[in-house]
């Protein structure tokens, strides 16, 4: 990991990447930790979700929207706020640009790593992500066991605004018993679920509800790879007494699609407003 | 609508175009009809799913793909096999190649209008071929009056396999029971189901037996554009007796991504092995 000189305490530009608008539950708590930074944000709408493509078309989308942040919006630090990216695109990224370059996989495997006390954790995250099995590598890097389950309709919930939805709990359910039994099955006991999309953090309620239903209140708790992602950032970037410090974070967001969904739905990822999008080409 | 002279009869190349697996639904239909002709079929999987997209982001894939069968696979007449494409494209395709185009917005809309006795029709698609409003506006053409629904969940459904779920049946009966009420609030009695999306023939059963509980059996029937459009695509290349023509159709299929999930999830819709397939880039 490639350390930095905090200049982002005198204002520096924080890119943040994402394939669409989760991204933004990773700058909400980038915004917290680390005030002080303006923040341009991409979300390469137009060809989104990154979850069901292939390694090769992630790479180069990834690489192109990193160029777009660093060469024409003159961002000196990246966060790549999008987990299939992170997962299948982190050195393709970091060849692209020639700025530090943060995934979010890393970070999530730390702070499930100072959760758990079996070792045995749960991730969950779309299909392209799982198939790399980068959190399972994450994990071993930091001595847990994972176990990795595929959850491809609850991106589409989300965006469906079926955040508290029947259908929801009872997809979360289905999906949940199934990586429970795979880990049972191997003789393991969970106590940890990584959230490994950024879409996750607002079904966090569902989630945890349904984790209670079947283990028990409090057996398996939830780590979330965005807040984990932020805090690395806030402790590379120098803020290491994050939360609190001074200045008012100035965001700038970009879209390659549909700015008025990006406007409509991307408030409900940022917790505020996300104010005027901005359309940009990429030529895909 | 262009008229074509029937050179399909000397074995020529029908071109099939859809932003992903869904249109091999329309290509399985087009084979029955026309099994004198060479079929070359694009799934434009990189950009996937058109249905959240915007019209000019949609136009432009849509237009560089048709530009592919045609010019590169020498295509003679295409088939527009998905209904945003259609809804939100079928000009720019039409401007950008010389040969006869087909959507199949309009065959499912005279489709329709040959089933329904009230003249009131409900139509379930994407979001963006909902938001085109494509489908009322060709039912207002054929005397109908539709009302449509976007139904965002139904594709990543069948994608995930959840063919016969309990949670699919459960969000189809939340989508079908919400456009009926809505009809029903017009003073409308629709007896026709339109599906506007390639992927929801998958769904018929589950979306007849839904229908049958809410409304009675055989109240509402349904009506699928893909068939529609094989019927009209026969019709206009001299296939009027349709069925049964001598000659085994050949096919060949082409994805800008993922050709192993083509490979693996195209056999579903197409009711076939779909082959090997090509992997294309049209640099997007």
């Amino acid at each position: 990991m490639i350390e930095w000189e905090p200049a982002v305490q005198k204002g520096a530009v924080v890119g943040v990447f994402d394939s669409g608008f989760g991204g933004l539950t990773v700058l909400r708590s980038l915004m917290q930790r680390i005030p002080g930074a303006s923040f341009v944000f991409l979300g390469d709408t137009a060809r989104l979700p990154y979850g069901s493509k292939s390694r090769r078309t992630i790479a180069r989308y990834a690489a192109e929207s990193a160029q777009f942040l660093v060469q024409k919006q003159q961002a000196e630090y990246l966060v790549i706020a999008c987990n299939t990216a992170s997962a299948l695109a982190l050195d393709a990224i970091a060849d692209a640009v020639d700025v530090p370059v943060l995934g979010v996989i890393e970070p999530g495997a730390a702070a499930a790593a100072g959760h758990t006390k079996t070792g045995n954790v749960l991730v969950i995250a779309t299909e392209a992500t799982i198939q790399s099995h980068a959190y399972a590598a994450a994990c071993r890097r930091q001595g847990l066991h994972g176990v990795e389950k595929a959850c491809p309709l609850l991106v589409p919930l989300v965006e469906e605004g079926w955040i508290d939805h029947p259908v929801t709990a009872e997809v979360a359910r289905v999906y949940l018993s199934e990586v429970l039994e795979e880990a049972r099955q191997a003789g393991q006991t969970p106590d940890t679920l990584v959230l490994g999309c950024t879409h996750y953090p607002l079904l966090r309620s569902v989630l945890e509800r349904t984790l209670a239903t079947i283990c028990g209140p409090g057996a398996v708790e939830i780590v979330d790879s965005a807040e984990a992602t932020a805090n690395e950032a806030a402790r590379q970037l120098g803020f290491r007494s994050s939360l609190g410090r001074g200045g008012t974070p100035s965001i700038r967001c970009f879209a390659t699609d549909s700015v008025e969904k990006f406007e409509r739905l991307g408030s409900r990822f940022l917790g505020i407003p996300v104010g005027k999008v901005d359309l940009v080409d990429l030529g895909g």
